[in-house]
């Protein structure tokens, strides 16, 4: 594994069937048209469903995607689940496949864990894959995974294991805590990444990597160029841009709302499918966000021939 | 499967060797000694570490069990995953097992999810399932799962699932709670289970099934003959005491503390290991609760023997 490099990824929405059995070739078509667009692949985030798949669901779609011709470069797999063997065979499929970097979820059952147990769980994966390539990028999500990563357990990490916590993704929301980890962390050997476009302009201006961010499934061009061009002119009205598609996704549950928007533009209605705990736009709201996208002059394009 | 009977259970500590790997013939011993003290193996639940396991592991163990001579009668293990396959696997498991029932967490990755996505996950792990033996206890811990079980989605699912869904363990550590769901639910189909032997007398009083408790790995006799005595003139004088040891347990984290106990009065130190995130006690605090527990003249009968 080398450092990953791109400055935007997606973590991936999931295809599934009407069965709720995942769509492979879906999902590399999927990949495919981010990667054309310049968007490298966080398979199996929040955002792709990924706790709601088991260990073996993921090894047989990011084997797919490999085998679906996507580079090993653009792929940083998440990784991280409860209990330390379904990590350490994920993880360690995702070095077989020549993935980038892996994204590490924090052991996310147990609350009022202590950054003791937390650098416990992550020094004991750590040398059970037992592997010099690998490249882990933390990721910190306190809203949902509720075990929060605090900067004293990245320190820790970092002088333990220096070549391999290669970054963070802060999923937090909150613009100082970024910066926070920006400032006393980002360097050459370690990515900060933010979890929303939302800040990327920021994350960038501070010395940040780039975004991890759900929307780049959607309106990855738009979100490529303003990494492209932060430093022109337009910079901050490019963000503005990003932040009006952002709100209209976010004013609905953000994933049914991206299946439903790559739905329409695509042509192929069960991609609305969700799994379990998670429920799908109905009609009446799907119909909604396509007018308010419409509204705002928002496409996909190449979507619908990608898709087919 | 037939309705589990028992009026006590124990979510079942798992012992890890020092490698971390479950010790399967220690797991059988400390089954068979909890079973002939009259508790029923509630094994994979929150303080077995069910869900710092793979599904591979919890399904060695069960066979291991059964093979070891635990009758199905007495095993009603946790199956309940984040991914609903995962679910679906362990479940089937229990039922090739011959296990009483089965007790099923929420998906507990997703926060804030309704109602309506909770139903759907459950229908969907009781259809892919697809057995009439299945008997389902549903599991409400809210301060660990964070995804509480509402009353109204409770009385959908039973109108729904009659014969499957069985009961409820309520850990929720809310005495008006528990007593909310035996006021409504509980009837011949449908068995309320208190988390804590704290509520034990209450819940038998008020027409509950009895309670699966953590502290039923340490402290089963005295439990289980609360639970068969519960009308006796003493029956007051017994949940004190039971109190008293539990005061004790709580006054480190428990499932670590319970290791240790467990450990001291079988004399096999490797009980103590922990999977992080969570952490074991200190030589200091071990110390300070073995001579707590002396105190309450609090011994763990024929544990020796059983685990030599």
């Amino acid at each position: 594994m080398s450092q990953v490099t791109g400055k935007v990824w997606a973590p991936v929405i999931t295809p599934f069937d009407s069965n709720l059995e995942p769509l492979v070739s879906r999902l590399v078509a999927h990949g495919h048209w981010l990667v054309s667009h310049g968007v490298g692949l966080a398979v199996f985030g929040t955002n792709s469903e990924a706790n709601s798949m088991s260990v073996a669901e993921k090894q047989r779609l990011l084997s797919a995607l490999v085998e679906g011709g996507i580079d090993g470069d653009r792929l940083m797999p998440g990784t991280g689940h409860c209990a330390i063997p379904d990590t350490v065979t994920l993880s360690r499929h995702a070095l077989d496949c020549g993935c980038a970097g892996v994204l590490m979820l924090p052991p996310f059952y147990y609350k009022g864990v202590s950054d003791e147990g937390i650098f416990r769980y992550y020094a004991e994966v750590i040398e059970r894959i037992g592997d010099d390539r690998l490249r882990l990028y933390l990721y910190h999500i306190p809203q949902v995974a509720q075990v929060p990563l605090s900067l004293s357990l990245i320190a820790r990490l970092r002088a333990a294991f220096p070549n391999i916590i290669a970054g963070i993704k802060d999923s937090g929301g909150d613009w100082a805590h970024t910066q926070a980890l920006i400032e006393r962390f980002s360097d050459d050997d370690f990515a900060v990444y933010a979890g929303s476009e939302r800040f990327l302009l920021d994350t960038l201006r501070a010395g940040g990597a780039g975004c991890i961010s759900a929307t780049a499934n959607v309106n990855p061009q738009a979100i490529v160029a303003l990494a492209a061009s932060w430093q022109a002119d337009d910079a901050d009205d490019q963000q503005q841009r990003l932040n009006a598609v952002r709100d209209c996704f976010e004013g609905y549950p953000v994933i049914p709302a991206m299946k439903v928007a790559t739905a329409h533009f695509s042509g192929q209605q069960t991609w609305r499918s969700v799994r379990p705990p998670l429920i799908d736009l109905d009609d009446d709201k799907s119909q909604q966000l396509i007018k308010q996208l419409e509204a705002l002059s928002f496409v996909m394009p190449g979507m619908e021939s990608s898709h087919a």
